[in-house]
């Protein structure tokens, strides 16, 4: 059975309730249901914190043992090198998820200070990129 | 009854000690009473913390229930996407706040990230700026 | 009494009629009686140019003996150097102030060239920024 | 019968007796003889002004009740915030124009404040600039 | 009789049928057929192409020996080194045109490559911008 | 049955054979079979070109009545605003995949112009990027 | 007798009053005399204004007839394309200088748009600055 | 007695255990012991968080008190603003220090935020770097 | 017998034609037959198109069996990735020319992006360049 | 008796030589008899070098006991940070002097790396800039 | 017994004598005396030149012998590619030292061309970031 | 028969034992002794150092008399103005060398200061580049 590591950064807590236009209506924990019942072959734990020293905490925590983490480092995506040393120093394979189409919006979110340390990157599919993130993971 | 919540950001709990020249000598506790003195028809509360991530939480915490947030991000102002991303996938008004010109100062406190997501911006009255931005929510 | 100055910049003469959207549709000189209104104790006068010259020469006429200038430069904000050099002429503070929040309009709009010699800054807080300014001046 | 208002800019009162190289040796005065005459159908108004200020103070009188301008903002076109307002905040279309080839000039000439908030840009045709602009009008 | 060859580069064969907030809804055949009959003293010949390497191809079949071109290079007006190339390289005058404002859209759109090496640009008139391009080359 | 297009850009055609460490050993060819092994419920056509002009004419060609066009654009994606331009006029959605994680390689590749009007992007899981992206599509 | 023409620019009617630190205590009319006095063999003129239109009507009036201008454009060296366009359109040499040493205070001041079409600049010599000019034009 | 605290930022934690090739093999405490038994006349405490927030609240409480702090922030020194005024507010001089030679890695390394406000700064000497520091404060 | 290929882009089939005063009055083909009577020992084959995607299947068809390829890829050189790609994904080396000192021209014609993978480049010797690039394989 | 050193520093031996429509025909030597005619109460000596030390070493010798130094740097102007080290390091006043007008030049002239630092700034009067930087002086 | 080289660049013979307040007022001389007598079991050389060349020359003599070299190259840290190459061309490792903290004042301070093929740096330490690089060799 | 001057510049003279993996094995003297039998109908005189002065003095002193200089100006190819001017000031026509392909390495070596006033330029060829420089003279 593949361990994966869902981590969502900061403000990923309001979903559902955040500009539902850009990212929906279905709360995270919901979506969770679905995908555990799509994956039953995976243990799919899941973490959120609006605190970049504690999404490294658990980058570290988890980053040694599982098959793959799944993250979505919010707007840390695009100012944090702490977190991107994070994920270069632990073994465990990390792809980069994106909800929303990040090239389309501002500027200053077209580019991802932790890209070039993950395995992969999935960006614009809704809620569905953690789906395509889990099927990467799993081949 | 106005119910507006104050934060203050990363280095603004050592107001009074840390470079006098430049924030004054006045702790930000005894300035909270003449506040209070000032708006008797305001409830106004009062949050400090140096961690990005705690500051994101009082965000979500208050930003869909108060009448105004009054912002003072400190050095989290030029840095954090993430605090942007909260300000604005909240309900609540936020009013951008700083004791200092940050405009005369390091060309770096120029330019801030959150200023385009809050209502309105005041910079420079000392710590006048804070009655002037419940000036600006109360109207 | 305080004396103060509200000088108004290019286009500002066209308030009320001019992208209503963005700056509303109350014409300055109605405006003004409502301020007046709100500050009997102080006598506040009015001045608006479109030429950048006739706003440096009112700048200096106003500015060794009133209590502030509140200056709205409109477009000259962003590329006046000329403008700039007369606020740190003279010995009244000048508080700068807008109507929208220019932050969140275009890129050229967000960099101010007189913020840093201005007292403080005041943004977006649609005509009731005036108000502010003159309470900060007050003060 | 279409009201169409041609404004030049800065140092275009030279015209003839400036650079003729780049600009040609027809005075403005001639060449606008010649425009009426190929335009029977149009009350062909002018106005010419050095001053940045004068400039604005000419769209917005003109701005509200004509068919067209047609505007050779001359070196404001590249400085000039306070113009683009001016062109954004009225109702009658802009046509900016230019006799040269700016492109092909200085690289501070590339680049138009004003292209954005005019319907249509005009340029390096010569003195004709302004005739396609009134055709352009004109359709 | 004046001989005009009109060249369309990328996605312009979709006139018509691509965003007709934009561009509009007639197809470039059919206004083809407008504009010689506005100009029955022209000849206009018409080419589109989708290959950067066929309208160089055209530029120089034609280069030598026409009154003049209109060119709307769409996309490659603003990365194409090798099609500036060729017109400089040949003797025809060249037009260039675009039926929208490129100014007023995305930031990589207002730099043209082609502007510099053309002797006039149109900007902004819709399909009106080919008519006024062959206006400018027929005087 | 979803009738979905895979279109490769130019060096594509080089795969199994080109800088094997990047890009694999397998042919593309090869994994086209697996690939409709995988998605028995899918019609997938496939396109490859090195010239732009022929990838333009293909979008135009399929993306009026496919279900989704998966496009690895290689050397385009960072420098060809005439592609972007066809996959915005086009009605079906596209899905940007590259095999290799361009953002740990050369600075110019972290850039792609394709991006904003792309529905998503998947990067960097070697040819699974194709299959994540049809599984994109499907859902 | 050599004819020259002194312009200054904006703020600089407020020499001798304005930071006099950096300007001197010296007014401008008392300067002008002992330049007076120095140059017997001059006829020195003078003009100074704060609008940016007078300082090229200016120009323009005294461009085809002197034997040389003096010109501190104060901040409009740094930002008018226009009065750079009045320089380069008149026949008469034009020394471009200034009172400080514009090179050691900010860095928007190290730019001068004017330089290159002047015939000479002379920088940071005080007041003494204008002597120099006179003594170099009357070489 | 000298009283200096060394603070380890982000992912220093893992130090031992991360990428071995640029940090080596010793965990940190390992490594305070050996620095204890060299300094024997110095109170060496320790500090590690992967919080921000952490790290600004030790220095807080350090900062007035201690003879001197030894600060390697990890990846905060390079997007830290927070971080840098709480080195500035505090009394207590900061040495910066870093293990590998961040000038030699990339680009975005090769700027720190905090620099400006320590008083030294020691890089590129492995863990050599923590007693060099040592060394600079006890003289 | 060495193998070579010389490869001309864009507009370079005008040679002789086009602006003879950089590029001389000699067209290619005579070049050729001189070039092939300097080197008997070697068998010179040449192409030439204005298509990027023509130039890329030519060194694809070209890569993997001759002695090494001359290309002088004209405004393709500054714009294009795919080509670089190209070059990079055979195994023939590749000398990149250029007849003109691109160096002494415009800025855009300073980088080159297929410099890089490369060989060996040679630049502003007029057509004599191509000679010293075989020169430069045959050793 | 006033004591001025002139250096001059790299290429200005070829004066007279080298590109005489830029820099004239008269060699320095025959330039410097003059300028002791006209200075009969100033002892000018002269130094000439084309190396940055000998430059350097110059000004140290000088810097502590002159009345002046008049320092043309040539090249190193643009590019010399230990020069501008060296003329910040000394006591007496130094002249930055230019024969040509380095800002109608190429772009890397228009900046200088030791205007900052040196007392006033005089370009563009040919060999006239040494009389004019003595008379500076002399004042 | 070890073998290290101290290497000063420009203007760092002025010590002592040079701006005391940002380098002190002991002469480099004196302070060698007080280092060889910390460091009796090692043999330190001394060398300055203002000359860049000079410095090149040493460093390739000491370069493949000795077992350290402590360089503070003054301004040709920031501008000298050439000393850069030196450094990365012989065996000896080399630390870079600044007496003053560079990044505490000019901009185009903050960047060394030379940290990024240096063993290790230190800066900001007055004199004795010399004794702390020895001691950073010696190690 | 033809006079031939090859310059070298900084760290040339370790050639062979310098970076052997890039720069080769070979001296640079032994390779004179090939070259000089390679080109028996030239004059070959040969100078190396490593100072800028001494470079530019030796291109003054050969510049007017030679048939050509081959130049590998090493370091101070990317920073020296001062060898730029130098090379512009002389007859005789320089030719730009590298041993290695610089557009492969740092991004600082990508831009030559003196390639636009070089008659030609050959990189990445080895030893090899000073050969067909040769060639490129002698025809």
């Amino acid at each position: 059975m593949k361990k994966i590591l869902i981590i969502n950064g900061p403000n990923l807590n309001l979903l559902g309730r955040r500009e539902p236009d850009i990212y929906g209506r279905l709360g995270f924990d919901a979506y969770l249901e679905q995908l555990r019942a799509i994956f039953p072959d995976c243990d799919i734990q899941y973490f959120q914190s609006n605190s970049e020293g504690a999404l490294i905490n658990k980058i570290h925590e988890a980053g040694f043992s599982l098959d793959g983490i799944v993250l979505n480092a919010g707007g840390y995506t695009h100012t944090s090198v702490a977190l991107r040393d994070a994920i270069q120093a632990v073994d465990v394979p990390v792809i980069e998820v994106h909800i929303s189409n990040v090239h389309a919006r501002e500027e200053f979110r077209h580019k991802s200070l932790i890209s070039a340390v993950c395995k992969g990157v999935i960006v614009g599919f809704g809620l569905d990129s953690y789906r395509l993130a889990i099927e990467g993971i799993r081949n």
